[in-house]
C-alpha cells in the first residue's frame, strides 16, 4: 500500500515553476464551474504521517482557490458540546454543501486509529468503526457527495530526517513537538494500524490516495492535480443515471390484516379520567426528567409522525407541558431550507440531536422519506429504498450515545378522519388547518397505510421501536404517550 | 422488525385453493424467462425460528417449480473439505449460475447468530460477521445476482403452541427432536439476536422479508407473490445501466518515479551461483512443506502475474519442481468457462482454494480484472474499480484462515521484452509462444505499466504483499520468487 509513497519522488524547481500557474488557473476555474453547477459537495480528507507536509499542503489549497467557497476543518480536541453528542456529530456539523469543499484535517478516521495504536481500543473495535466509516461513506456517495482522500506517508527513515531537519532550523523549530517525537517512537504500530485501516476503507467509491510526503514540490503538485482530476471528471459527467433498484419487494399484502389495522381503534378514557392521569403523567414525567443520572447521562429524542388530523399537535402540547422550557426543543419539520436541501437528507435532523439532559420533539422525522416522498414520488425509489437502513444506522448512533428514542405513530380511522375533517371546515378558527392537500392526500389513504406498514416493518427495532398509538380517542392517545414516554425513561435509569 | 409476523395472519382454505393455481403458472413462466433470459442468478435465504415452517416452503417451491431450474442447499454441518476452507468456500461452491434460482436454508446468517446466542461468540464478533455479509451481499448484487431473504418467525406463544402440535400428531411427532425444546428455552436471546442481525443487514440491496410462520397457507402464498414479484420486476426492467463511477483518480504521474521502474534490472546470478543457490532453496521448499506444522494448519497460494515474455513458465517450473505433485495444483487462468461466466468474477478463483498443506499456483490471477481487463476494456470501469476492495478482502478471507499468500510480478524491461519476442520468432520450438496479441499488447506497455503500479498501491498489503522480482535475469528472478516462498512459509511457521 505504501510502496509507491517510498520510492523518493520529487520534481524540480523549475517544473514546479512552471506548472503551478497552469494548475492554479485550472482548479480555480473549475472550483467556479464547481459552484455554478451547484450539484455536489466535495469533502477531502487529510490524514497521514507527522511531518509529511499535511498542514502545509492544506495550506497550500486554501492559498491557490477562491476561499469563498472552500473551507478547512482542523478537527482537533472535541468542544464540550460535541463531546455530548454521538461521535459523528461534529463531522455532520461541517460537512460543505453542494458546490463547495469541505478540507478535513483529521477526520472520522483519526481516533479509531490513534486509539487503536495507543491501545485504547481493540482490533475489534477498530474494525467496527472501519465498517461504520464505509457505511457513513457509501451514504455520502449516494447523496451525491465526491469524496477524496489524501494520506500522507513518510518511511520511518523519512519522518525521522525530516523531524530533524524542522528542529535544526530556527524558524520550523517551533513546529516539532515533543509528541512528535514521542509519536515518531511508535511509528511501527501507527504503520500497522493505518495500513489495516486503508485496506479496508479504499473502497471503490472512495479509495485512499498515498502521496508521498517527502518533497514538499511533489505533494503539492500530486495532491493539486488529483484534485483537478476528480472534479474535472465529476463535472464532465452527463447527468447523473438513477440507480436501479434491485432489491426484492416489500411483503405483499396476501389477507386483511396489517399492523395499523390490527389496533383496536374502540380504546377511550372518559373525561375525568383523563384529568387525573393526565396530571399523574404529566408529573412524573418531570421528575423523571429532573433526575440528576437523566441531567448527567441521557438525552431524550421523541419522534412524531402520524395521520393528517391524527392529533399530533395536541398531543405533542400535552407532553411540552410537562417539560422545562430551557431543556426541550420543539423541531417543526417542514420542506427542507435552502441550507439544508443542500446538504445530505438526515443532515437536518443531526443538527438537532439533543445534549446531555435535553430533549428534542420533532413535530414528522426523517420518517418522512419513507412516508409522504415515497407515496408522492418526491424522491427516486432507490433513495427512500436505501433510507430505512440509513435511519436505523442513524437512530443507532443515537442510542449507543445514550439518547433515547421514542417513536409514535399517531393512527386513526379512516371514518374518523373524515368526521375530524369536516369538523375542521365547520369551525372558524380550525379552518386554517385544513386544505385541499389534505383531501388529496386522504385519496392515497390505502398507499400511506402501505408505507406506514413497511416502515413499521423495517424500522421497529429492540433499539428503537415504534410506539403506534390508538388516536381515534385523543383522550387515550395522550396519556398511552406520556405513560410510554415515562416508562421508556424510568427503564433507563 | 416482528411486529407484522405477530399479527395472525392467515388465509383460508377456499381462497388458497383459487391462488395457487394462478400462482404456480406464473410461477413457472417466470422461472422460465428467467432461464431463457439468463442474465443474473437468483439467490433466496431461508432462515427463522425453528417450527415456523421453513423446510415446508423449500419443499413446497422445489414443488411448485422446475426442479431442473431450481437448487436447494441444505447447509448442516460443514464436511471435512469444508471446514478446511475460509468459512465462505462452502457457500461460494453453492452459488447458482445466471438464469438460475438457489435455495438456502441455512445461510450465511446461520453460524454468526447461532454462536451469539450459544455465548460462543461476542458482540463485536457478530457484528464483525455482519459487516462481512453485507459486503459480501453487496458485491453480489454488484455482479448482477437477485438476492430475497425470508425470515420465518413466530411468537413466542406461538412457537410453543406449534411445537405441541407437532408432538400431539403422530404423525408429526417425528419431526420436534429434544433439540427443539432446547432451542424453545432460549427464545428469547434467539430472538434478540437475530433482531440485532436482520436490523443490521436489511440493506437497500438487500432487505430482509418477515413472514409470519403459523398459517402454512398464508406462509405459502407470501413466499410465492414475494418471488414472483421480485423476479417480474428484475426480468422487466430494460437493459441494466452502467454505474456511475464517483470515486477520485489514481495518483496522477508527476515524475518519472513508479515502482516498476525503480527496480534494479541489473541484478543477475552468473550460472554456477545460481545452480548452487537453485537446489538449496528448492530443497528448502520441499522440508518446509513437509513439516508436520504446516500441513496441518496452513495452506499456500502463489499467485504469478507478470509482463509478456517475463519468465512465468520456466520461473513456476521450478518451483513445482521442488513441490510433491501430491499436494499442490496448478490453475493455469485463461478465458473463463460457459459456467464461470454465469457466476460472480471471484468464483472461478474460490472454487481454487486449498485445504490443509496443500499448495495452489495460478498462473495468472484474480488480478486480471485491473489488469488486462481493465487496459483492453473488458469490463466497465466501475466492475474495475470495485474489485480492488473486494479482491482485499477475499485475500483477507483466505489469510484468516491460515492460508498464505505469495504475489509476484515478474517484471522485465521494455528492451529485454524485445529482444525475446525476436528470440521466440527465431527459434522454431519457440515460435509458438508469440503471436500478433503479444505485439499488440506491446504497444500498450505504458497502459499496462500504470495498471500495475495502481494495482500494488491498492492491494499491496501486510498481510498479502506484492513482491515484484526483477526479472531481465532469469536465474536472479527463479531464486529470488523461491527464497521469498521459503522465507513466508518459515516465518508462518
Amino acid at each position: 500500500m505504501f510502496e509507491s509513497a517510498e520510492l523518493g519522488h520529487k520534481v524540480d524547481k523549475e517544473t514546479y515553476g512552471k506548472e503551478v500557474p497552469l494548475l492554479r488557473e485550472a482548479l480555480l476555474t473549475t472550483q467556479f464551474d464547481l459552484a455554478e453547477d451547484h450539484s455536489f459537495p466535495v469533502i477531502i480528507l487529510v490524514g497521514g504521517v507527522d511531518g509529511a507536509g499535511k498542514g502545509e499542503t492544506v495550506n497550500l489549497l486554501n492559498e491557490w482557490m477562491d476561499p469563498r467557497h472552500i473551507q478547512a476543518h482542523a478537527m482537533g480536541e472535541p468542544t464540550q458540546e460535541e463531546k455530548e453528542r454521538p461521535p459523528m456529530w461534529r463531522f455532520w456539523r461541517a460537512l460543505p454543501p453542494k458546490g463547495k469543499i469541505g478540507i478535513f484535517f483529521g477526520s472520522w478516521y483519526t481516533d479509531p486509529i490513534v486509539d487503536r495504536v495507543t491501545g485504547l481500543t481493540k482490533t475489534t473495535q477498530l474494525n467496527r468503526s472501519v465498517d461504520e466509516i464505509n457505511r457513513f461513506e457509501m451514504m455520502l456517495t449516494d447523496e451525491g457527495a465526491l469524496i477524496i482522500k489524501f494520506w500522507f506517508h513518510l518511511s520511518k527513515k523519512a519522518q525521522k530526517k525530516r523531524l530533524k531537519a524542522l528542529e535544526k532550523d530556527p524558524e520550523t523549530r517551533w513546529r516539532v513537538a515533543d509528541t512528535d517525537w514521542a509519536r515518531f517512537k511508535i511509528y511501527d504500530k501507527f504503520r500497522k494500524w493505518s495500513e489495516h485501516t486503508l485496506r479496508a476503507t479504499s473502497t471503490g467509491i472512495a479509495p485512499w490516495i498515498v502521496v508521498e510526503g517527502v518533497n514538499a514540490r511533489y505533494r503539492n503538485l500530486t495532491v493539486g492535480k488529483t484534485l483537478l482530476e476528480a472534479l474535472r471528471k465529476r463535472l464532465d459527467q452527463k447527468e447523473p443515471v438513477e440507480a436501479v433498484v434491485t432489491a426484492a419487494p416489500f411483503l405483499p399484502r396476501i389477507d386483511k390484516l396489517n399492523v395499523l389495522k390490527s389496533l383496536d381503534m374502540s380504546q377511550n378514557y372518559p373525561k375525568p379520567v383523563y384529568d387525573e392521569e393526565l396530571e399523574k403523567f404529566q408529573g412524573r414525567l418531570n421528575q423523571l426528567l429532573r433526575r440528576p443520572r437523566f441531567k448527567k447521562r441521557l438525552s431524550l429524542v421523541v419522534a412524531y409522525e402520524g395521520a393528517d388530523a391524527g392529533g399530533k399537535g395536541g398531543n405533542i402540547r400535552r407532553v411540552t407541558a410537562a417539560l422545562d422550557a430551557r431543556h426541550y426543543r420543539m423541531v417543526p419539520v417542514a420542506a427542507p431550507t435552502e441550507e439544508e436541501r443542500a446538504q445530505p437528507y438526515l443532515w437536518r435532523f443531526w443538527r438537532h440531536v439533543p445534549g446531555k439532559g435535553a430533549v428534542t420533539i420533532f413535530d414528522r422525522t426523517w420518517y418522512g422519506r419513507v412516508l409522504v416522498e415515497r407515496v408522492e414520488g418526491f424522491c427516486p425509489e432507490s433513495d427512500w429504498m436505501r433510507a430505512y437502513s440509513e435511519i436505523n444506522d442513524f437512530e443507532e448512533q443515537l442510542v449507543r450515545n445514550n439518547i433515547l428514542i421514542v417513536k409514535f405513530w399517531l393512527a386513526i380511522s379512516k371514518e374518523e378522519q373524515l368526521r375530524r375533517f369536516k369538523d375542521r371546515e365547520k369551525i372558524a378558527f380550525k379552518r386554517f388547518k385544513i386544505t385541499e392537500e389534505d383531501w388529496r392526500n386522504r385519496e392515497k389513504w390505502d398507499d400511506y397505510e402501505q408505507a406506514v406498514c413497511d416502515m413499521v416493518d423495517r424500522t421497529s427495532t429492540d433499539i428503537a421501536p415504534w410506539t403506534l398509538v390508538e388516536g381515534n380517542n385523543k383522550y387515550y392517545a395522550r396519556i398511552k404517550v406520556l405513560k410510554t414516554l415515562c416508562d421508556t425513561i424510568e427503564a433507563a435509569l
